[in-house]
């Protein structure tokens, strides 16, 4: 947090949650990694659709508890079906209601993005037997 | 292919698949990367656990039919859940047992790997609002 000088920006990873444990695990080096770029004012936090908590109105509502002002939410998806087109804008919107006075929004998927499919693919090259 | 001067090596891409067949783009646009990369001795495929075709079994079998001697699975899956803990493993099997003459592995699933997390912890901190 930032001493209270200035409303923090917090970011939850969204993923979609399994009942195995070690399936949250990258989504954890993830959250890490983004902490360790993000710096001390910026929550991090991890939310998921199903089998797994928090939840996404949990997570965001434990960030607003501690002072966030704007959070932006990432969809750590590949492709968007129907979790991404449907559910997540659903609970967007149940977070924008009890929050009014916050700036809740979702990011477009990393699956989106040209520099993570970059990664992705040179990551599938090196696998070549 | 190379001219069936050497045996080629294949990539299939294993994902999860959706209903939505918008769902597949990104692993598209990542076959395509891969393509590019790899060049044109190397037949990059996608398969489908559920929901989507083909499955992995039918992608293997036209790798081999057009020329592959090895054949490299790569999880398009963050966390390793039952899907790749479980099924891809009976799957490979099976494709082993179709194809005892192909060298047929499986790799480690993609959000095991340092630098694709890299790139998707600098995505979500683009996305700060």
């Amino acid at each position: 947090m930032n001493a209270g000088t200035l409303p923090s920006r917090g970011i939850v990873l969204f993923a979609h949650g399994a009942r195995d444990a070690r399936w949250a695990e990258p989504f954890e080096r993830l959250a890490q990694k983004l902490r360790a770029l993000a710096g001390p004012d910026t929550p991090v936090s991890l939310a998921f659709l199903e089998l797994m908590t928090p939840d996404l109105p949990t997570a965001v509502a434990a960030q607003v508890a501690a002072g966030c002002a704007s959070i932006t939410v990432v969809p750590v998806f590949f492709g968007q079906g129907g979790h991404v087109r449907r559910d997540l804008p659903l609970a967007i919107d149940a977070c924008r209601t009890a929050h009014p006075g916050v700036d809740i929004r979702a990011a477009v998927p990393v699956g989106e993005d040209d520099a993570v499919l970059d990664a992705l693919a040179a990551y599938c090259l090196r696998q070549l037997i």
